[in-house]
């Protein structure tokens, strides 16, 4: 070992006489097996790459017990860990910002409420309780947390599918708060697990496909409110609103229809004007409550629900009142409420939990543990739970408007959900005369941003099988259900990676002119070939799912080369050479491929190059090393095999002379 | 390009002057995109790796019309390839085996069909016409047909949980046929399909365990004719079977046991003898026919069916009546006939089908199309199926007998199907007082083949993930059920798969000294570290199930990297560089973790080292590729790029000075 050598790189100019002169030597470097570990030791650091990749315990090691009590508080509760330090001038941006978004939190949530089926209340609740608990437990600054869309509209159409939310209230709002009660015990349950992979299955293809879907029905809903029609299917798809919509053409309402139109557009024109300058966030922040504000004081003033203008009605006052009675844990609906919860439990944690908090934690540079974060946004929902509020995370929109607004800690949570409290108590009376249709045009507004056209055709040019996933996510979200149209794109992702592992690429390589470096030769065309050997490069580990087929194409390979050497009169197949960088990882039937082809190419020399820790190890386990322990098939670089090979086929030649 | 440096490799001694000067001239090889390609191509190529890596037409490539017809004719029907040149000589050697196979088939099937709860009957007819259909379109020469035990097993089992055989024996017997047909029907989708890759998922350790389960429950279905019981439950789990077994010891015949122990030990004596050595595969091939002949007229001759040792009885002579018109179709035993035949189906290929003729096949040098040989399979049964016949494949144990006694061709199918026929014809009397232990204790010679505790034993050594998959796949099918026990042991191995892509491993290279060869630190302790580099490897596609891991795992490598730099006062973090030979595919999600990381190293300089075509073209295609297209972003080796990027530290810090 040459300590100065990993420093000539730094001056490489002087030493070129010394490296040309080991190069001539032609040293051939040996193959060694990695490092004796025992079994427990590789199932430890398997493990803990599997589960903790981040270490999130790292910052533990090594401290005091002291420090590591305190770290351990400011572990669990982050509150601690910025609360210290927290002054009057982070507090006035927070106060901004918190304003701010109650400003949209107030008419989202009771738009959202509706879209999920539940008293308009609950969705306010659900903006008063959630949001403390997050200040508390939260790692992100920036999240605003309150109910989503596409929490609400999964939550209220899988809970129609058994029980009516006009004929039987009571029993749907106890389904609705036992499913919030499952979605945080589910998401809790990832992050204690360190499961948070799980929602990585849903592909930024997938979900793409599957917001857009999900905003075009929560949009068709609001036909309902848009357009002032009484009797609407209880459908979610495309086809039976749009037949509902035009069989029930007499309910129409002209007066709904103008006011919703005028509305939408100003809507419509404040989102674009925040969109072209983002100082100007406050237009379209702010503007669902002037919507509201004045549509109610128009139909206040005009008396215009005597007009075919349907209104909120009245709302109860007060504070978010106890539910943990009313959380159902058996009965014949415990499966559905299992499965809501389960889905919208995943969907509000890929969407617009975890990445939202990410997004914002990466603009400010600092980290958002993702495993923590799902356990505080699964808190959230079990407490929420039990005081009257249904399925909340942190909503995009609402976080970008948080996060423009200057937000610098969870103490704009804490403000939003301060101006929510003084809502619930002293201004719900103000609502009662809220049209329905105003909250339509809130809800299409807010549902509209989901539709990412640039993104989808950005996946069109950079992949097509992943437009292929995109698509059936939008069409069976829209055409069969919302979590049929998830489970299918979610199936097509998988199948694509099984069939890469059943189906891996094998290349062929060739030398390029004048180095030792061998790349695909159907890439590189400079690359050649060498005569008498045909360099392979497996580019998967194998398992039992392609050795079959590895072995089928590898033979393949060599018969075509065969074939061809034979047509060009060049000289015969003496050598494979199997590049193995790539194959990271070989299991019991990888091995017995590698004593099948062993048998199969008697005649010819099997050369392994770079077969990494774990092939080694495994194949000196079974006998099959043995067979690849004689000194010319194994070899550490292509081009060490290929040199000291030929000098073989050269001595054997000049023998046969 | 130099055309001769190719050939230099062959004398490379002369040429090391001029490969010195080469790279004393330090030329960096640049990353190029891969030729242009159409998506069309793309998905071509893609299609026929996916669906056809044997290229099984290449055959027909440039011959002319005729010459096509006949290799057409020759692929769908193998018989008119060896047909023509059949000679005596070969004849001599198949009759020789056919003869052989015949002796072993003819109790076997009796034995097999009681296995199955069919008729003993039904076991002849199947050892009558499969063997002929699979002569003239099966491509293996020694694959002996006929039923095997495990798919006998499966088969009755399956069935038995909706249809009593003794009650309803006709409707059992219709259910069997309409099973054996959608067996053969499945099969013969999946070669035609080309999707013979799915039976690749039953992995050699699943099998193994699968195996040894069933043969353990097969033998404990023996011990009602093996003492003689009368009352024996239906069920075919370990603790059912023995608890039926021990508390019915009043109805055990000392007989029967007698009976019953001196032929096991007669078999497993000639089995063992047949082990030892391969040349006395007679001993054991022509035990069993020995046994039946033997238990026969000792039961005749005592008259011992009246001393409490129970017999065949009689059976009906002639050849296989046609059954088409006892396929049912319709009625509500549809779904369980098609699950029967799903699983019997795949069982029989998996294990005694297509594994079987290939490595026969491997033995003498010929090669068996898995596809096609799954669509002769299929045939084979869906013509059984409508003659009276149940699901056959290629029993290992007699394709061995076959092989050792010289088969040459199908004919000796032939010939064993000519013997059933006589037998069927005119000596089914003879059959009549054969006692069931007989057919017992051959049952279990048979099965007890399938336990293979050395290969159990390897697995353990090899791997100990695949360890837990058998023992999953063994106590599944001894404590549960055949079906559940597969089912268990096949999810843990996808589950495996699904795990090892969605944590990647990453490890740290370093330099090889006095070389350009960068590997693993933690494998090659002499690898050493190059002070202002992190160079990491990536060893797997980067697609949406590991982007984000990757993201974080990579992320702490730098943070953990930068920590022990400053705690060891070396010069600062640099350059990332990211080997990238291992990275076979990205994603969108692949493309958006370059982005991100892009953007999160600003910084430090990311470099990419051999990417590989799709790689490229992904970058290229969407915005990334400019950001790596200055020129010191991409290198082609690991030493190039930290050659080139050592030198620009250099001159940055001269220009300092």
């Amino acid at each position: 070992m040459e300590p100065n050598t990993s420093g000539n790189m730094q001056h490489d100019d002087d030493d070129d006489n010394d490296q040309c002169l080991e190069i001539a030597t032609m040293e051939v470097h040996k193959v060694v097996p990695p490092p004796r570990r025992s079994t427990f030791e590789k199932l430890k650091t398997r493990l803990k790459e599997t589960f903790f990749p981040d270490d999130p315990l790292r910052q533990f090691k090594g401290q005091p017990v002291k420090k590591k009590l305190i770290l351990g508080a400011q572990y669990i509760f982050p509150i601690l860990e910025w609360g210290p330090n927290y002054s009057l001038k982070l507090f006035k941006s927070d106060i901004v910002s918190g304003l701010t978004i109650a400003s949209l939190a107030i008419p989202q949530g009771i738009s959202y409420a509706k879209l999920a089926n539940l008293p308009a209340i609950v969705g306010l609740y659900s903006s008063f309780v959630p949001p403390l608990v997050y200040a508390v437990l939260g790692s992100s600054r920036d999240l605003a947390v309150g109910p989503v869309s596409i929490a609400s509209l999964i939550l209220g159409s899988m809970l129609r599918q058994e029980v009516s939310p006009t004929k039987d209230p009571l029993l749907f709002l106890q389904l609705a708060f036992t499913s919030t009660f499952f979605a945080g015990l589910f998401q809790a349950s990832l992050g204690f697990l360190r499961l948070g992979f799980i929602i990585d299955f849903l592909s930024k293809a997938t979900l793409i496909g599957f917001m857009a879907g999900a905003a075009i029905i929560v949009s068709l809903q609001q036909l309902q409110a848009l357009l002032g029609i009484t009797h609407f299917t209880k459908q979610m798809g495309l086809v039976p609103v749009l037949t509902s919509v035009f069989h029930n053409t007499n309910e129409w309402s002209w007066q709904t229809i103008l006011v919703g139109f005028c509305f939408l557009v100003f809507l419509l024109l404040a989102r674009h004007v925040s969109m072209r300058r983002a100082k100007l966030f406050w237009v379209s922040a702010g503007s669902p409550l002037v919507c509201v504000i004045l549509s109610t004081l128009v139909v206040f003033a005009f008396k215009a629900q005597h007009h075919g203008i349907s209104i909120i009605g009245k709302l109860q006052e007060g504070l978010n009142p106890p539910s943990w009675n009313m959380l159902l844990f058996r009965g014949s609906h415990l499966g559905l409420v299992v499965k809501t919860g389960l889905v919208t439990g995943i969907i509000s944690l890929t969407q617009e939990g975890i990445a939202v908090g990410r997004t914002f934690a990466a603009l400010k540079n600092y980290q958002v543990d993702g495993n923590k974060e799902m356990m505080a946004i699964g808190i959230m929902n079990i407490v929420g739970s039990s005081t009257s509020c249904y399925v909340t995370t942190g909503a995009f929109s609402r976080s970008a408007v948080n996060h423009n607004a200057g937000a610098k800690t969870a103490v704009s949570n804490v403000v939003m959900s301060v101006t929510v409290m003084v809502t619930l108590l002293f201004l719900m009376p103000l609502f009662q005369y809220t049209p329905n249709v105003v909250l339509g045009a809130i809800i299409v507004t807010a549902v509209i941003g989901l539709i990412d056209i640039p993104a989808a055709y950005q996946i069109w040019k950079i992949d097509k099988y992943d437009f292929l996933v995109m698509s059936c996510a939008f069409l069976g979200v829209i055409f069969i259900s919302v979590q049929e149209g998830l489970a299918i794109a979610v199936g097509i992702s998988i199948f694509k990676i099984i069939l890469q592992i059943t189906r891996p690429k094998t290349v062929m390589l060739g030398n390029i002119p004048g180095t030792d470096i061998y790349r695909n030769i159907h890439h590189y065309k400079d690359a050649m070939r060498i005569p008498g050997f045909l360099i392979l490069s497996i580019e998967a580990p194998i398992n039992f799912a392609n050795s079959a087929y590895l072995k089928e194409r590898i033979l393949r390979w060599i018969e075509e080369h065969e074939a061809e050497v034979d047509f060009r009169k060049q000289s015969s197949l003496r050598f494979v050479i199997l590049e193995m960088s790539a194959v990271s990882a070989i299991d019991t039937n990888g091995v017995s491929f590698f004593e099948d082809f062993r048998k199969a190419m008697e005649k010819k020399g099997l050369v392994l190059v770079n077969p990494l820790a774990e092939v080694i190890e495994k194949l000196q386990r079974s006998n099959v090393a043995g067979d690849f322990r004689t000194p010319d098939s194994l070899y550490l670089t292509v081009g060490e095999a290929v040199a000291s090979l030929s000098s073989t086929i050269k001595t054997q030649s000049s023998n046969h002379v």
